[in-house]
């Protein structure tokens, strides 16, 4: 029997594929049928010791309860051991009730997949009140990998200019922005956030003036309804900036949103592989192949 | 605080109400709010020591996650109990490996909402190798409420020829059918099935000589893809049957097969109330409502 194996779920075949041949580890995709009534019949076929199911969580539901599926399966089949990797991993915002009656899903999900899987590997986990992944996930091995050094990597060889400054939208994005402006070797901003409904978001920036003139690097983890991203962009095309690139981690956006972001002044969006998008640039197959590499041996 | 309250899915809210009505119990829907990247946000507000969640389980993914997320809330709100009814209730299809590789998700439904409720009640649960609901849900109450009381009322109303033969199509419905034609005073028949391929089905009946000139009421527990009540209807046709009228338990097939079955000489199909379907026409909140009688105090 093999040491390890990687199983993508259907959506997630072309990065299984990619961090399967970096580990050097044979393949066998989850297979998902969809019955007419909605149920769904998953095979999941034991290969090895090791199973590293590959999946980014986006749209949810059933790829949740594929993964409890695909879990029985090998255990039933004797894996020894299951290890999760979820670049992109749903329901962390939902962290609190913010009214009453309002579920803690992040709970929900993470008991749910502590009981299934003996470690979970994700990529820049949404954490705000939950202040490590490992309460997320509670008795189990767990990870949140940075994909900083990745977008570094992939930003060093596109030519930034050396006035860009690493722009985030908020306080919460402060630790990556830190951390990438000093990898990159650049200046850098935080923006603040005020809300003004449920989706309406405004953005200043103390100093603007320091943005004059200057190329930016927006980044965010998260853009789903892309909000943020254009409130920031209005903020500084207002501060006189020269151009706007943004990077984000987790690319939940419809991809027609582009065009509004465009129409902001945002010149390009790139996007890590967390979530498949056709905005995807930045590859995070060799972040996640040093965190496996304990799994497959020597 | 209230003894008891019904809590029904957003698709379910009619069902719920009738019910609520019926044990005299206030109601207060559990609220599904869909993010646009496929997140649910699920509030369910504690009014009651025993919360009953209602809901029909057909399109599953999201209502098991939906349930599991109101437990949650409801639990960390001080609930006292909480029981599911679930009339219809998914995955009891899929007890085995049928090939290799498949997860037995039928354990992994009941071991989830075994962990989550204290009761479950369904109706009709299709049972095949696992013998009792008990064994779906360990470790908790749980009760498969048949629907045959409330199916023979109806029928009763509806002016029945004292000539018809209660039919089922195969071996599996032979306890509903010898079940029915009793409290009806009705004579009876069960097919043999022989399936050809993924959706072919051939049915067959011994002494069909028996079922010539004679008004049949096909039964049936599940209707999905409705292959084996057209080819139930094929061999009724071809033994002379003068009219064919159908009973349901779980209608779980799309609104347009109904053209299908007139087609092949069934002149009516009519569902109980387990999943809200254009064919419903059978309540079942008399029989749920026993169920529940304990729950609700004297």
């Amino acid at each position: 029997m093999n040491i390890a194996a990687i199983h993508p779920l259907p959506d997630s075949g072309s990065e299984g594929a990619r961090l399967a041949s970096r580990l050097n580890v044979p393949m066998v995709p989850i297979e998902i049928h969809r019955f007419p009534d909605g149920e769904l019949r998953v095979t999941a076929n034991l290969i090895a010791e090791t199973s590293i199911i590959y999946g980014s969580l986006d749209h949810p539901s059933d790829k949740l309860l594929a993964l409890l599926f695909a879990a029985e399966a090998l255990r039933r089949q004797g894996a020894r051991r299951l290890v999760l990797v979820a670049p992109y991993l749903c329901y962390m915002r939902q962290d609190t009730a913010f009214h009453a009656g309002e579920a803690i899903s992040q709970k929900v999900v993470g008991e749910l997949l502590a009981a299934a899987f003996d470690r979970v590997i994700t990529v820049d986990a949404h954490l705000h009140r939950t202040k490590s992944i490992r309460d997320v996930f509670p008795g189990i091995e767990s990870e949140d990998v940075s994909s900083m050094p990745a977008v570094a990597e992939t930003l060093r060889g596109s030519g930034l200019a050396i006035a860009t400054i690493v722009v985030g939208p908020d306080q919460e994005s402060e630790a990556w922005v830190t951390d990438l402006a000093a990898r990159l070797g650049l200046g850098h901003a935080v923006g603040h956030k005020a809300r003004r409904g449920d989706r309406s978001v405004v953005i200043t920036f103390d100093e603007a003036s320091r943005l004059e003139s200057r190329p930016i690097l927006l980044i965010d983890d998260i853009v789903s309804t892309g909000g943020t991203l254009i409130a920031c962009a209005k903020a500084l095309v207002d501060a006189g900036v020269t151009t706007i690139d943004a990077v984000v981690t987790h690319a939940l956006f419809a991809p027609e949103l582009t065009t509004e972001f465009l129409r902001a002044g945002i010149r390009s969006v790139r996007s890590t592989c967390t979530v498949p998008h056709p905005s995807n640039a930045i590859a995070l197959d060799a972040i996640l192949a040093e965190a496996l590499r304990v799994e497959v041996g020597p």
